[in-house]
């Protein structure tokens, strides 16, 4: 059997990574990286920082890949999302077999926490499925939203109640916005809210040395997040942003 | 000013803790250990495993409290809980006065993750606003909800939709249950859905030697969880259980 580990690495700060990811990636002889777009050199040089950090025996192998491109309209945002999962698939099985030998173990660093809007720990279940002997094992790691909480200081949850974490292309259409995390918001889906009642907390680049936190009423601070963002955006050519909606009490 | 960590430590294996976590340890030199019930004697074991382990200087101290218990009835549940929060404020407060110097660091360590499902924030907050100077900061841990998914290998949520999490009591009157996790049930209330479509994912005792891990149809398998929950809880005298609930695609 090959073994395959999908760690998670935290939000970006190199201490908020677990000792069992730490553990892990002492096991894995061969680590894959994909990434896409302009985020790529920035986050493949981060995730060689740990690698070097935390590996104590050198000779492990790096195997560094041009991730498929996603196609498709954003009217089948799914459809779109599973061909590209399939590509993936496809090229990961390509991958284990010509990089991984028999009996040796593999690892995905993955961002955050691997159970949480990241499609790797699907694609390798696809891959399984198409017959490939796989073992896979997820280390979990402090999420983006984690790091948030943490450094704004705020409970996720309001006592008793639900706590909501989605897509920014979902903000839209939920009905009543309250403890609600957003994710994976490149349109600002914030900004046409209107509600005056809501609080805001967001927070960019969390955990590393470019981080941005505001938080307020979101009529007030909503441009200030505008600008900044933008700025940011422009300076290093790719962001990470996350906020939680909270109504006050 | 009196610094005071809330670190997170994880779900139960003590090697599921971050780095930025052990070096938070190094830095208090008194630690708050409130427990209650039948918990109480496993748990503060477990926490001093993890003080011995990480912590490289010794002279540390332990301030071990006996919380107070929480009143009223469960049709003010809000309330109750309010009250108690107050209750405990009260009591820290106190103990920062008498046990914290002026310049030193204080540390609650906290199951999980520090801001999800878990109180001690809230209440540090009225000792804040109740006028005792102290800083605060947030160490994020991993949760329980990352050790349920990492364990039966499976993302948290489905592409590009929600994901809920909500304590038990708040899970019948979910109109419709999908990408749901479910915390604090000590009242089974997935036993009581009768819907035949839903996929159960359960675990207990989380990343500690007492794992137990039950996947499956929800009516195929709910007998088995409350048999092996209740034989766990008459054994250990205590349990600690989440599970997420989902609809096949
Ligand atoms: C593909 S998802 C991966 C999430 C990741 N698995 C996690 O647990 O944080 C990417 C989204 O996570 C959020 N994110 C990830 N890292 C972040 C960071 N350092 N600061 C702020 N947001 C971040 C952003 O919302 C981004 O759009
Ligand atoms: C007061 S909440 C604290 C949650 C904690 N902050 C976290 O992030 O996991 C306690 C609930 O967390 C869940 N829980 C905590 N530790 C667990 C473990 N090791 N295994 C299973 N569930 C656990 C259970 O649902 C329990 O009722």
């Amino acid at each position: 059997m090959k073994q395959l580990l999908l760690i998670g690495i935290g939000p970006g700060n190199p201490r908020q990574i677990t000792l069992e990811a730490v553990d892990a990636l002492n096991r894995a002889q061969v680590f894959f990286v994909l990434d896409k777009g302009a985020v790529k050199d920035e986050l493949l040089q981060m995730r060689k920082d740990i690698l070097e950090r935390y590996i104590q025996q050198p000779g492990y192998r790096l195997v560094q890949v041009e991730d498929p491109q996603r196609e498709g309209a954003a009217s089948d945002y799914v459809g779109a999302v599973h061909d590209w999962h399939h590509k993936r698939a496809t090229l990961y099985a390509r991958l284990i077999e010509s990089e991984l030998a028999e009996g040796e173990c593999g690892a995905f660093l993955l961002w955050g926490e691997p159970t949480l809007y990241d499609s790797t720990l699907r694609i390798l279940d696809l891959v399984q499925a198409a017959g490939v002997g796989i073992e896979l094992e997820v280390i979990p790691g402090i999420s983006s939203v984690q790091a948030l909480a943490a450094r704004h200081r705020i409970p996720l949850n309001r006592i008793g109640e639900p706590l909501t974490v989605l897509p920014g292309r979902r903000l839209a259409e939920q009905s009543r916005i309250d403890n609600l995390v957003v994710m994976l918001d490149g349109q600002c889906a914030f900004a046409a809210l209107d509600d005056p009642e809501l609080l805001i907390y967001w927070g960019a680049y969390l955990g590393t040395d470019d981080e941005i936190l505001i938080a307020g009423p979101l009529q007030a601070v909503r441009q200030q997040i505008l600008q900044q963002r933008e700025q940011a955006r422009a300076r290093k050519g790719w962001i990470m942003d996350t906020y939680l909606l909270r109504r006050p009490l």
